[in-house]
């Protein structure tokens, strides 16, 4: 069942501690089958040199397990809500990275200060308030989930223009059209984080890119008239 | 004699290294057997190149050689103590990790500032006092070992739902339940020291971790209704 | 066509990654062949693992593709500007790399700290300014290396004497008499960044270079009389 | 001629990169044959992927060539002043490894925080004053030699208690009992540097490691009685 699609999620979970973002079998790598509505997600905590592909879990978008002998993510609830409520995203990773998880920590939005950030994020990552006693009680995965919804809604952000998110205390999510592009923007994520704590030390007053810039780059890669890459 | 906890135990010193928490031979991991009440650790500046399983070193709790051609670690006394007050305890790491060094150089606790840091250790991680003259007179690793325990007993820690601690001016010891947990919970605390040091530079006043938070990660994975990973 | 120039600049760009530079496809290097007056350059996105030495784009200095089937890096235009107004130039590197761009980031110079700096920079890294509307809109590409070239005109700097500049921003550009040197500067210039943030933090009033230690460790590898190295 | 010595100098500059302390050539180590008086060095700007120990240079203390087709590093004067100057010297490293050149930059002794520090520096390590034009015209790297000659004796330092210096504006020498111990003990100068950069940071009231704790840890491993390691 899906074996294309947990091939790719296996591949994505094992880009994690390659690209430095996740020690151990800390965070978790996702992908949909949008037809079937399915979504396939890593098993919780087994250890990356004895999981194999076929031990990815299918699971629907109500976080029920479809298929699969393992337990899933203990995230999968997050996955799924993000799942159902944006059609639009096709890959999901969660992880404790270094930096993105200071700035999470620290309780703070991620400005965009450079082109890095540019290319991917059209303007700041935000960061989701922590959530409350009833929201831990009600179901803390789910009410994660629900809480990334009102942190874009109330904002008003477009879920792929700005395809990651922090939680406050936690650490990031982010997403894109499949697991691959889910990987690659939390690997953006982390290196501005990076750059972006050290050029606020190194200069207090850095201002942020300025607007035409922030467009200029975001559009030659993602607008209707891109032109960087290959057709 | 204890082969089996022997190659163990010498495959928790390989880690070390292995995860950038030690250079050169720096650092020492045990274990106990708990029947006999021996335990194995580390020959004292062997270089790991040429080590063997069957050099480790077999100790009673009075830190006394029963087996072994080489000397234990000179920290051996300190391993020996803490088994001794300890009989939850399987496993004991020491290291001059990076991050959790710094933090012991600074004299100050590790604060519960992430979920990172829930998911592993249920409140601050404390850092130690230096030794007296006349605890070191005494015997300098027999009393760092007390000076821990006094730290947990004066604060009133349980020790396996805290496992580790910093000492001023040196670096971290930390314990589980067998020598890999104990690695495990060195990574982990090396990585909170490096995040905290981090989040509190970016934001002066970045808060700990609400209550409510550290109790939902720190007992979704270790509490009686732990749902994490598999059972 | 320029086959041997094309492993050149196949080898510098895929030793960007290697020394830790760019993550994924991000930044690019090219070099120029005086005679015909055209350079090689990376093809834009293309992944490093599938990419061979005969994807290397010729292109011409008003940067119009003279060879290749893909598309050449989106920045082409920027090395080709350069190329032109400065014929002593053999190698352009572009990267993002992390303390470079901290420094784009804060919008400062990389001032003379130490003699890791003199030995390759006579001086400070300037930081271009961003570029105004009306310059995007008129190419921004373009426009980026005429940005450059104001810098080191109204300056008055050397151009090979001063073989790098930040863009506010954005990032480094470096250069040299042939790739291969401008991925050595790109080295240089990213090593010097992260030593001259810190030694900054450590000490704010940490002085620059006095200007005879300059001089001294600048000549002594670059002067008339050099006699670093081998003849 | 010195085979072995000038295998192991090799060995030792191979060692210098594999653990971080310099990129591309940067950097050299030499040891001396007691019995000759004469030194084996790294020869000048040499890639370190096609060198062979057959190319180290034998030189004498008066800095002359006395066998090797190559030039030698061009800071030999500064090896051959010291080793002249301190007969129990066995071997020399240079380096601008990262953070204790941070430390040379920002013209700081490095203090002893930690016991990491303890167990093998005996107390602050040193920062030499920037040269005078005076000295710079009579021989830069003699006069390098012979500034760190000044530093010991203006302070009074044992010169392998305190196996190393920092150069103002420059980067790090340190010493030992031979090439190998040279290269050690700069790995761990460039971690204390590292750690006590960070420590300072954290806590700017940092305190210094009291001298009891200095005097134990530096004596039970360099001390008559000392019981690190093995006999």
């Amino acid at each position: 069942m899906l074996e294309k699609l947990k091939e790719e999620v296996f591949q994505a979970n094992l880009d994690l501690p390659k690209h430095g973002l996740v020690k151990y079998t800390w965070g978790n790598a996702s992908a949909i089958d949008h037809e079937s509505g399915l979504f396939v997600i890593k098993p919780s905590g087994v250890d990356y040199e004895t999981m194999k592909a076929s031990d990815m879990i299918v699971v629907d978008l109500d976080g029920n397990v479809v298929e699969g002998a393992l337990n899933p993510s203990s995230d999968t609830p997050t996955h799924a809500v993000l799942y159902k409520h944006y059609p639009e995203i096709g890959g999901i990773v969660h992880t404790h990275s270094t930096w993105a998880t200071i700035w999470a920590q620290a309780g703070l939005d991620v400005p965009a200060m450079g082109t890095t950030h540019a290319d991917t994020f059209y303007g700041s990552v935000p960061c989701a308030r922590f959530l409350t006693q009833e929201e831990i009680d009600r179901g803390y995965e789910v009410e994660t989930g629900n809480v990334i919804i009102e942190t874009f809604e109330e904002r008003g952000l477009d879920i792929l223009a700005v395809p990651g998110v922090l939680l406050h205390g936690h650490g990031p999510f982010t997403w894109g059209k499949d697991a691959k592009s889910a990987v690659i923007n939390s690997v953006v994520l982390d290196e501005i984080a990076k750059m972006n704590l050290f050029a606020r030390e190194l200069n207090h007053f850095a201002e942020e890119l300025p607007q035409r810039i922030l467009d200029k780059h975001y559009l030659r890669k993602h607008g209707k008239n891109a032109y960087y890459g290959q057709k």
